[in-house]
C-alpha cells in the first residue's frame, strides 16, 4: 500500500527541455502529434499504432458532448456564480459523472475483463454469456451495457462504434462477449436489449487493453472538452439564471402563506 | 443579462439520432473525425480547416502534461482518499488552474485582444508594444506572457509553438505584437524576457479567434486528459500516502511536547 | 513567497492524544465546546469570548441556507449522477460561490478594511464615506454591500445582524462606515440603497478582525452545512432528474427537424 | 424515480422575509440559535432538544480538523494555484473524503442500521454481534468501526464520544451493538480491536436517527470548516509551493539523463 519512495515516471524537465513519456515536448510532440495521440500517450505511455489511434479517437469523440445533462447544468450553474473561475465550472460538471451516468461503463468493462481475464485464452463465448446472464438474474443485479431508456429499440452509437472496430480490425473476444450477453439477455428476458453505447465502449476499451478502473477517466477527460463548449454558450447565451429563478419560484411557491404573497 | 428563454444550440437527440453542432454523431463524427477535430467543433461550432487543426492540436498537446505540479498532487491526494470517484480526482486537480498557473494565459490573451481589437486593422506594432510596456511599468503591473522562472534564458515551448504557427501560415499581428512586447520589455528592463509558453499560447489563440475569456477552458480540458495519466500512475505506483505521512510528520513535529513523544 | 520549511501549527497527534490549536481534542473539545466555538477556534486559533461567539454564530447561521440557488442546484444535479459520492455533490455546490454571489462579501470587507486600516485610529466617518462613494462613482464601479435586487426596500437580514451587533457591544467604526456609505449613496444616487446582508456581514466580520481574504471562506463553510440539507431532500424527494429532462427538452426542441420529431 | 413535480420544502423568501424550515431567519434564527442548532435544523427540519444538541455538537467538533491529511494538502495545493477562488480550495479538499477516509463511517452506520432496523425492537445484542463478526470473517470483509492503525491500542476519540453519549442519556442499542462487535472481534481475532472514532460516530449518529446515507455529509460539512483554517494558515505561512517543488524534484530526478543535468 505505502511505499517509501516518491517516484513518477511520466515527465521531466530541465530549463532547456521538457520530456513526456520519453518524447521531447518541443521536438517530438508539438507540431508532430495530435490531441488524440497525446491522450493515448498519456494513458499508455507510448504512441498508438494507426488502428489503435482510429479506435481511440472514435471512443473519445463519442464521449465529448451529451447536450443538456445534469453535468452540463452543474457547469452552467457554477459559471453563473463564478464566471472568473472557468476551471471550477468544468470541475463542477465532471463531479456528477458517477455511478448513475458513467459508472455503468466501469461496471461493464469490469464484467468483461473479469470474465475474460486472458484475451488470448478464450473459452466458449456463448456459454460464458449465458452464465453471466444467469448469475446476474440469480443475484437480481442489473446487467451493465445493454438496453437504453431513450435510445430504443437500438442505441445507434453502439453499432457506430462497432463498425469502426470492425473497420480497423478490432473484433476480438470482448466485443463478441458483450454482443453475446445482449443476445442472451434478450432471449431470457424476452425483450429488446441490444448492446448500448456503454457496453460498446466497455468492449472496445477492453479490446484496447484499457484497465476497467480507468475507463471512467476516459469519459471524464472527454467530457471536460465538451463542458468548455457549454461554458462558451453560457457566456454568450445564458440560461442558468433564468432556470434557477424559475425553479426557485416553482419549488417554493407552495410554502408561502397567502398573507406573505406580495403584489406583483 | 437574464433571458426568459431557455435555449441551447449545441446538440439534440431523438431515439434514433444524436446531432452535435449540426453533425450526425453516428454518421459524421464517430470514425470520421478525431479527438482534436471534435474539441475544435465543440469550441467553434464548425470543423477546422487543415491549418486550423494543426495549430489547434499544437496548442492542446502542449497543455496536457506538466509533471508533478500542485494540480497533479491535488488529483493524487484526492484519488488516495476516494479511488472509487475518479471524476472527483480529476476535478480536484483542475480546481487549482487559477490565477497563478493558468490565469496568466487569460491575462496575456486579454492584453493582446484588447490592444488589437480588430486584427484586420493593425496599427504600428512596435509603437503599440512600447505603449503597453510603458503603461504596465507606470502601473507597476507584471507583463503577462514573457520571461520564465525555470525555463531560462528561453522557454523552449514558445519557439516550438511559433514554429508550427509559421509552418501553417499563422504569423499574424497577435504573434507579432506578443514578440514585440517581449523585445521592448527586454530593452526597457535590460534583462532577458523572451515570450514564454503562455505568451505564445495567448498569441496563437488570438490568431485563431479564441476569445480570451475561454482560453483557460482550453488549458483546463487539455489538463483533464493529463490528470487521468496521473491517476493511472497513482493506481499502479502510489506516492500520495507516503507524501502526506511524511509531510504530516515534518509539519507538526515541532508542536509535540517532549513528554508526548512516543518511543519508536 | 517560497519557504524552505514545511510547518503547520494547527494540530498534532500521538497515538494517545490529538491536540488542535493547543486544546486536547478528547479532554477539552469533545463535549466541552460547541460547533460554533470550534469553527471560531479554527479561524482565530483561540476560543471566543461570549460576545464574540454570539456575533460569530449570528454570521454563520445567516449563511447556511439560501433555498434553491445555482449552488444548491449544482449540488442536486451532481447528486443525481453520483449519489455514492456525497462529498462531490457538496463540493459542486460550493464551486459557484464566486464573484457573483459571494465575491461581493470579499469586496465589501476589503473596502472597509483598506479604508480603515487601523480601527483604533478612526478618521471622520462621514467624510470617509463621501470620499468612497465619490471615488466609486468617478471610476463607475459598483459599491459593494448596498441595495438588493429582491429584498427591497430593505434587506431584512442587515438590520437583524446589526441588532445582534448592538446587543453584544459591536458597534464600532466598520459598522458605522458601512452604514454611512449606504446613506451617502442614497443621497448621491437619489434612491433607496440601504446596507444589504453582504454589507452587514462585511462590517461585522471586520469588527471581529476577520481578514477580508477569508470572508468567503466563512460563507463557503456555512454553505457546506446547508448543502447537506439539500442532498438529504434530494434523496427523499428528488427534483434534479425532472428538472434536467424538462430543460433538455425545452432548450433543444427548436433544433429538431420536423422529419426527426418522433411520435409521442 | 422521476417525479413530475419540482418542489422543495426547505426555505422560502419574499422581499421582506426569509423562512427556513418554518423559522423566520431574521426573527427566530439570527441572534437566537447558534451554528450547531442551525446545522441540526438543516438536517432534521426541526430544532434539537438540549441533549440532542450536546450530542450533535460533540460529533461535529470531532470531525472539523485532522491536521495535515490528503484532504488538507489538496486544499493547500489548490489555494496555491487559485488563491482568488477560496471556494475551489475548500471543494478540492472535500473531494477526497471518499471510501478510504470517510466511507468507513457510512459503512459502519449502514451495518448498524441494517442490523438493527428497529431500535425499539432489540434482539440479543451479543448474539447479533457474534453473527456480524462471523459473517464478515466468512466473507473476508473488513469490519468497519474497529481498530486503528495509528491510535493504538485505543483510539481516544471513541471513549470521549461515548462519555458524552452517556452524560446526555444516549446509551442505546446502536452503541451497545458497536461495542459488542469490537469485543467479539477482539476475541475471535485475538488482538486489540476496540471501537474507533468512526465506529463511535456511526453508533451515535444511528442513536440520533441520522440515516447512514447522509453520515458522510456530516463529515463533509464539518471538514469544510476545518479546511478554511488550513487556507488561512496557507495564506500566512505557505507550504504548498515548497512541497510541490521538492516532490517534483524527488519524483523525477531518476528520469533525467546525465547529459541533461544542469549545473546548479
Amino acid at each position: 500500500m505505502k511505499q517509501a519512495e516518491i517516484r513518477s515516471d511520466i515527465a521531466w524537465a530541465t530549463p532547456k527541455k521538457v520530456v513526456i513519456h520519453g518524447l521531447d515536448l518541443c521536438e517530438e510532440i508539438v507540431g508532430k502529434i495530435d490531441f488524440g495521440q497525446m491522450a493515448f500517450l498519456q494513458l499508455f505511455a507510448r504512441l498508438p499504432e494507426e488502428r489503435e489511434l482510429r479506435m481511440f479517437n472514435a471512443m473519445m469523440v463519442i464521449l465529448v458532448e451529451h447536450g443538456i445533462t445534469p453535468s452540463s447544468l452543474a457547469t452552467r450553474m457554477t459559471y453563473a456564480g463564478a464566471p472568473e473561475a472557468v476551471q471550477a465550472a468544468v470541475a463542477a460538471g465532471l463531479l456528477g459523472l458517477g455511478s448513475v451516468f458513467v459508472g455503468s461503463l466501469d461496471n461493464a468493462a469490469r464484467l468483461l475483463q473479469e470474465s475474460l481475464p486472458d484475451p488470448d485464452n478464450v473459452p466458449d463465448i456463448d456459454a460464458l454469456a449465458r452464465q453471466i446472464v444467469d448469475d446476474h438474474r440469480a443475484r437480481k443485479e442489473i446487467l451493465p451495457g445493454i438496453g437504453h431508456p431513450f435510445h430504443k429499440p437500438v442505441d445507434p452509437r453502439a453499432p457506430a462504434l462497432f463498425r469502426v472496430a470492425r473497420d480497423v480490425g478490432y473484433d476480438g473476444p470482448y466485443i463478441r462477449l458483450m454482443t453475446a450477453i445482449g443476445k442472451e439477455a434478450e432471449q431470457k428476458l424476452n425483450r429488446s436489449l441490444p448492446v448500448n453505447v456503454t457496453g460498446a465502449m466497455a468492449a472496445v476499451a477492453s479490446e484496447m487493453g484499457v484497465p476497467w478502473q480507468i475507463c471512467r477517466g476516459l469519459a471524464v477527460s472527454a467530457r471536460a472538452v465538451g463542458l468548455v463548449g457549454h461554458i462558451l454558450e453560457e457566456m454568450r447565451q445564458p440560461l442558468a439564471t433564468t432556470l434557477y429563478l424559475r425553479t426557485e419560484h416553482e419549488a417554493s411557491a407552495h410554502l408561502i402563506p397567502k398573507a406573505d404573497q406580495e403584489e406583483p
